[in-house]
């Protein structure tokens, strides 16, 4: 094959070798002749010779193999002119090679595997090349390097059967949604008015190869695929085989070749079969797999199951009445700092963490504080805590939402057996790891772990000197307070923050000032 | 991981989920959760979370992963971030998780196949993931679908240090040729002042991959490769293994990256082992093959080998000449045609045919006519005719010398035995299959088929007849002018006058027209 692409499909079980010409030009019949030689030297089941039906190809693979044959080399040659573009079939430039070749070579390095004969594989790879067809469509030229585009195509037009080389297609029209695409150029691949159309019928079993002439992204071909497939199976047939990629590539030409191949069950094993040659791609359902359904969609919020919850430790209706006015009363402060904590926000970052906060409160007292103020969550603290990490995460986004919803989801685990201020400080504790670990911050990089941290420390050593839990919390705040006002003169290395220059923040990290607000409503509260 | 590609690892032997996003976007925690638990139920031995260092990334997959903990669920988690672009390391948004993600999952993903603990697995991938680092560049912004381009790159600039999703890198400069721009990638990822470095000296052994960020096409991301090969073979470095194609893409952005892993045993082993994930690709250098040398260029002039040519049918000394005098009459009357069927040519084609033949006479005449008339090749018609299949093979060019090397290579075959009338015969017979064969024309399609052929069938049937040779040799003239006279009224069914309206055909075909000529001038010196 003369494509510089081919190179990559030599290997065991493809190609035992590949001869390149300059960029879209045949090689000279002198460098196929070697090809020919050298495989003849180290075979002697003979050579098979793919050819590409285009003229020049054809005419040096032919002088070629006549040398060849003269010096006693057992050769035979396939020629691969899948192309369904024309309507009217010319003889001799006649219907070009593509992406089909690959599928050909495939099958035929994997007969030559299985140590079939010279003619075996010949006739084998004769029926291939007449079972397949492939349509190609581009949205732009390709450009040999060193030149300009071969070709111009409008921004807002597509033009139907090109070949890989630049040929000119068959029809130029504007540009279609994926869908329309698909359809156009597989309608057009089966049309019986078509003198080059591949017959295909409603229950036939194919290969289905998606083949990027150069230029689309990963994301554009499996679109295409996508609708390749799904159009194909809405015609009722069965794709069982379906390869995407680059196979055989126009330059950079931002465009699609769509081919498909009659399988038998010889060609399935032979599609199956290994290779190690670099460019023949995995198929994107391997033999055996017949499930190409798409998962149904995940309800994407988080809702702790209540019987989990209601297993772990349970606090008196007084006490759960006492945690809904800490609730409500953290609520309404934080809703109050919310111009304050941006404006502190609009410093260091966009200026959005007073509302983030807020929309974080807002949804809390819309969720669990219009509830029976004695019910469920609040006589299961662990509960309440997974809730609240629950609307952190649904309502407040950012990098906020997902900090607070790791604080309070790890924080719930150490109210499942108890709930005592040992607990509340063995949630801090958990709950602070947890940002750390997955924020990567640490106290001293002026975030929210600045006054969380400098709280827990306090809280804990003052619960260890036996100090009463209400002022050891009362020192905790002042402590978080503290902590926020020293952020001021931190230079931050976590956070949006990190990018701003250190001359330009001298006011406190709006985070750590949240943090100081809310520990201070709980404590007015206790 | 988040990224969308991911997707596509998902096989045996890689990974058993994927979890993405919006494109760009960290999936929302709960989708991860979904991931983490449907393999946890179809695994015992645990679940291994891959995360990409991103901030977004490590809060949504660590919120998960601690629900996931609640839950029961065994599993650990590693994070990705080998990106070397930054020279001072920020804490939090820290190191990025590029290419090298893919290498890790490939491993890890082998020895869960082998059926390694999660222990094991987990510090194999810590390993990994500590010992490479990735350096990107591009030529050119990515788009999310539906927006602009993310950024701005001036078309002869190039950015140093980019992520895969966008985001800035750390060097904008003018741009460098291939060789150029892969020496500052990889002198940038391997230079100690970064702190991102990869620490890397002669001798040491790595696995190379080179990603394409989505729109460089394969002879681009090729050209990279062998830079980057041999760049680190310069340096000593053994690229043991290499990788290159869309690993994981920024969408369509035209730039690439280059990562670069330490191998040990385990890690070649892991690398090597099968996987059926689709976009796992085959490496260029598969398992256990070190020749990465490229073959010596091939002389393209096709010399015939004498001693093979001095076994073949020999001819009279006066049996020689005659035919160097016929042979000189040939090239004289094509060269002083070249005019005559350029006029022809430019009326169906482009004008060229009279040269193209009258340069393949020239040649004729320099390399065989200024000889010894009575010696090699002229006493051996076999060997004559292969020279003449050279000369016009290497001089002549275009279809026109492609179709006569053809023919008189394949001709040639008939002297090997005896030279006669009856092998002249003969010979046209095989010259003028082989052009149909691999030329694809038959006689009528308004090509040099339509003289040749008419000639033969003439020739051959007189001398069934048992004419005197030159009588039939005469008749079989008058049949090629007829012949190709009548070619002015055929449509053209081969060759580039195919694709010229019908109606604007009123000349004879030059190609006809040129066989009818020196047919003539052999006739006139028999």
């Amino acid at each position: 094959m003369n494509h510089y692409m081919q190179a990559c499909y030599v290997g065991q079980g493809m190609l035992s070798a590949a001869v390149a010409g300059s960029i879209f030009t045949s090689p000279p019949p002198q460098s196929i002749l070697t090809g020919i030689r050298t495989i003849a030297k180290g075979n002697q089941g003979g050579c098979l010779v793919a050819v590409a039906n285009y003229t020049g190809d054809r005419l040096n693979f032919g002088l070629a193999m006549e040398r060849a044959k003269q010096e006693g080399i057992h050769l035979d040659s396939v020629t691969v002119g899948e192309d369904c573009a024309m309507a009217s079939q010319d003889k001799t430039a006649g219907r070009r090679g593509l992406a089909g070749a690959i599928l050909l070579f495939k099958i035929a390095g994997a007969l030559a595997e299985e140590g079939r004969s010279l003619e075996e594989i010949t006739q084998c790879a004769k029926d291939v090349a007449s079972s397949m067809g492939t349509i190609g469509l581009a949205l732009g030229p390709c450009s040999v390097p060193g030149t300009g585009p071969l070709f111009h195509i409008q921004e807002d037009e597509i033009e139907l059967g090109l070949g890989v080389h630049g040929e000119a297609g068959v029809k130029r029209m504007k540009i279609l949604t994926a869908k329309e695409t698909v359809k156009l150029m597989i309608d057009h691949m089966i049309n019986p008015a078509n003198s080059t159309h591949l017959k295909l019928k409603s229950g036939d079993k194919v290969a289905c190869m998606i083949n990027n002439l150069g230029g689309l992204s990963v994301l554009e071909m499996n679109i295409v695929a996508n609708e390749a497939i799904t159009y194909l199976e809405e015609k009722e047939v069965l794709v069982d085989r379906a390869y995407c990629g680059s196979y055989i590539t126009s330059l950079e030409m931002p465009g699609v070749s769509i081919t498909l191949l009659h399988l038998t069950d010889t060609i399935k094993r032979c599609l199956d079969a290994p290779t190690n040659a670099p460019a023949w791609l995995t198929p994107y359902l391997p033999a055996g797999q017949t499930d190409r359904k798409t998962s149904t969609p995940i309800d994407p919020l988080y809702q702790p199951k209540q019987e989990e919850i209601e297993s772990s430790a349970a606090v008196s209706p007084d006490e759960a009445s006492h945690i809904y006015s800490i609730l409500q009363n953290v609520c309404e402060q934080l809703v109050a700092s919310e111009g304050h904590l941006n404006g502190l926000d609009s410093e260091s970052g966009d200026g959005d963490c007073g509302s983030t906060i807020a929309r974080g409160a807002q949804n809390i007292k819309k969720e669990l504080l219009q509830k029976d103020s004695k019910g469920w969550p609040f006589n299961h603290p662990q509960g309440l805590s997974l809730a609240i990490g629950r609307i952190a995460e649904n309502c407040m986004g950012g990098c906020s939402g997902g900090l607070y919803s790791l604080f309070f989801t790890s924080a719930a685990q150490a109210f499942q057996e108890e709930v005592s201020s040992q607990t509340f400080a063995k949630a801090m504790y958990q709950g602070i790891k947890a940002i750390q670990r997955y924020g990567g911050a640490e106290p001293g990089d002026r975030t929210m772990l600045d006054a969380l941290h400098a709280a827990y420390t306090t809280f804990s050593s003052h619960l260890a000197q036996l100090s009463p839990p209400k002022d050891a919390f009362a020192a905790a705040v002042q402590a978080a307070e503290k902590g926020a006002e020293a952020t001021t003169w931190m230079k931050a290395k976590a956070g949006r923050a990190s990018y701003v220059s250190a001359d330009l923040l001298t006011k406190p990290d709006p985070g750590a000032t949240a943090v100081a607000i809310w520990l201070r409503a709980v404590l007015e509260k206790l």
